[in-house]
């Protein structure tokens, strides 16, 4: 790995041990046992590394950021503050949701390097979803995180001159926005570069949906929200990569991308995500009522969150006449950001494994049309009202 | 005046002449006149201090913004940065109508002191109103702004990486926003000390506004919009006294309380100061058309508004079915925040010359009472979708 001038160094495994031992609060963890530590890098993400660091006592994970992309191996560059901003926004959603975030225990700007609670035996949902994993508690508890920390952040929540500092703080993570703007937003919208997708089987569905005038307009229309609407401080990227569970226990991590904006963006990102899951369970093995399960996820998940948030509102004296209207404007924009998710999943830059690792072509192809017409009819429909459009038909 | 430690000094006419004897460009502008200079302290509004210098050839209105407001007399903490939001908002504005903003010669942060063009033989456009003045083209002139400036800073109009950078310094700008929220859409809805109106005969209609739980929701609404709509560049303060003209010229002062914010905050806020001089009509002397011609105006600001924004928008490729959705939610915002300005103007701590200075007390009251009536009657329009209601029934 290059040293470039002036910018932090990437870490091995020795001179992470090295780091660790001189940096007190990090050794203590580690009841100074740092000789005895086992360090595995395995950033399994496009962008960072995350060394897992275990000793006989305790645990930690370990992310570093660099000034450029992993995947572009020092090529590309990219701001290092990123980390900066996902451990600020851990900290602010750790004052809503504690339950649901990781515990961070060090942040050190200089080495673009963050400490977190390593999460045991934890697995990532994408995971557990392609197994066809029973989590009775997801719905319950991924509803009460969007819930406190949308809520806890919106305009309702906060007192207006804490959400004016930070959001003067959030607005500066723009390399981060802008990424997003162009690969969900951009470019699986328009002939791009970056796009790819099953070839040619899906060739005539992205040419017409690129020739669809009306989802066109929607689809700016969304991405003029996720530019305008400042509702709360979002997670940013809150598919099902970003969650981290076991039966009992759900938390949510990687929150790099945070930026004020709508908040049916990262609700929305989440529910195209378990829906991709849905259309992608032909091809992995599963219990046959799974799909019909991941549905009523889908639904569970929007019901309890406009229970909470509306709970939550009522707490502080906020009448249903205003907070109804609200949730109505949020439930449409989740129908549109899921159904913008799905497709960009489909025939943008970034795929999921849910369709990767589909060996037989044909059913990933067959998968991933019932997907993409899905998502086109959602972003073409004239009144999405009830969440039980996104589900409807399956 | 008293000095503050490590606070910029306020000016007397002997300093200020010293000041700009020794800032180069500015003893440039006046051909190193500086000892004919005729210095005079007019400041007006509740915040700053404004020198008018003028000397044989040239002239300069220079603002000085002390970290206290000018009517608390040095009691009152308020920061002196507010000087360099207005500078740079200017500066902004300033790309997009230039015809219609003073030109900035100099900023200098450390004395919050800033040089503008001198506006001869402007007045300020309450006072034309009051006089009952033709201004055949403001107009067009004040829709130009408006469109240009709003559609500029938009997420149409402005590439989003520019836009966060503007967001991140102007969400900063957080004590002058408080004052709006307090004073604007909070106390006049509320019992507060701060609030003042013709009393007792206006204390029956407070009363019951007050007591409206639909007029509430709505201003809540209206508030929250104010809070997360982060729209465009707002002037933040756009009433009549932030305009001065003559019959050929328009230009926007005074924008230090700007701030990313809902479009309908601007326009509604103009369009309820010029209805408000509508309803003060009786109370001054004036040709009898000037009613309706105000009327005229209000709605001739809206309409060109908003074909100059469609048309700049669709000069950028934007569709039809795009922007015509933007602009009918821009619509209610404006009739919105314009009933919001007419009723905190009337029951709130800042009133208007347009009423204070009717001398008949009964004749005031009946003013405002018709002022009242109709802005209680806008917030609660169950669609508020044209114009034309904004000026119904007058």
């Amino acid at each position: 790995m290059s040293v470039q001038d002036g910018s932090p160094t990437a870490f091995s495994e020795a001179t992470l041990k090295a780091y660790l031992a001189q940096t007190p609060l990090l050794a203590q963890h580690f009841g100074g046992k740092i000789a005895d530590l086992s360090v595995t890098e395995i950033g399994d993400g496009n962008l960072n590394f995350v060394f897992f660091v275990r000793g006989p006592d305790a645990a930690l994970a370990i992310k570093q950021a660099l000034p450029w992309s992993r995947m572009s191996k020092g090529a590309r560059a990219l701001g290092s503050n990123r980390l900066g901003f996902e451990t600020r926004a851990l900290q602010i959603f750790a004052e809503f949701a504690p339950q649901h975030v990781p515990h961070i225990y060090h942040y050190d700007e200089g080495n673009a390097l963050m400490a977190q609670e390593f999460l045991t035996p934890h697995i990532i949902l994408r995971k557990g979803l392609m197994a066809a994993q029973d989590y009775p508690l997801l719905g319950d508890h991924i509803s009460t995180y969007l819930a406190n920390c949308l809520y806890g952040s919106s305009g309702l929540g906060m007192a207006p001159s804490r959400r004016r500092a930070l959001q003067a703080d959030f607005a500066r993570n723009i390399e981060l926005c802008e990424i997003t703007e162009r690969l969900v937003f951009t470019h699986p919208f328009q002939t791009a570069a970056s796009n790819r997708w099953s070839t040619p089987d899906l060739d005539a569905e992205v040419a017409a949906l690129q020739a669809n005038a009306a989802l066109i307009t929607r689809v700016q229309a969304l991405k003029l929200g996720f530019l305008t609407q400042s509702e709360a401080l979002l997670h940013g990227d809150l598919h099902s990569g970003s969650i981290m569970l076991t039966a009992d226990q759900t938390q949510v991590i990687d929150p790099e991308f945070a930026t004020f904006g709508p908040m049916g963006f990262d609700i929305g990102m989440l529910l195209g995500n378990l829906m991709l899951a849905y259309f992608a369970q032909p091809g992995h093995a599963g219990r046959p009522a799974y799909k019909a399960q991941t549905l009523r996820l889908v639904e569970q998940i929007w019901q309890e969150f406009a229970r909470k948030f509306s709970d939550l509102a009522k707490a502080d004296g906020w009448s249903t006449p205003l907070v109804q209207p609200l949730l109505s404007g949020v439930l449409a924009d989740t129908i549109g950001y899921a159904a913008i998710e799905m497709i960009r999943r489909i025939i943008g830059a970034a795929h999921i494994a849910e369709f990767e690792t589909i060996a037989d072509a044909k059913l990933r192809v067959k998968c991933e049309k019932a997907a993409l017409n899905h998502a086109v009819a959602l972003l073409t429909h004239p009144a999405p009202d009830t969440i039980g459009i996104l589900t409807a038909g399956l």
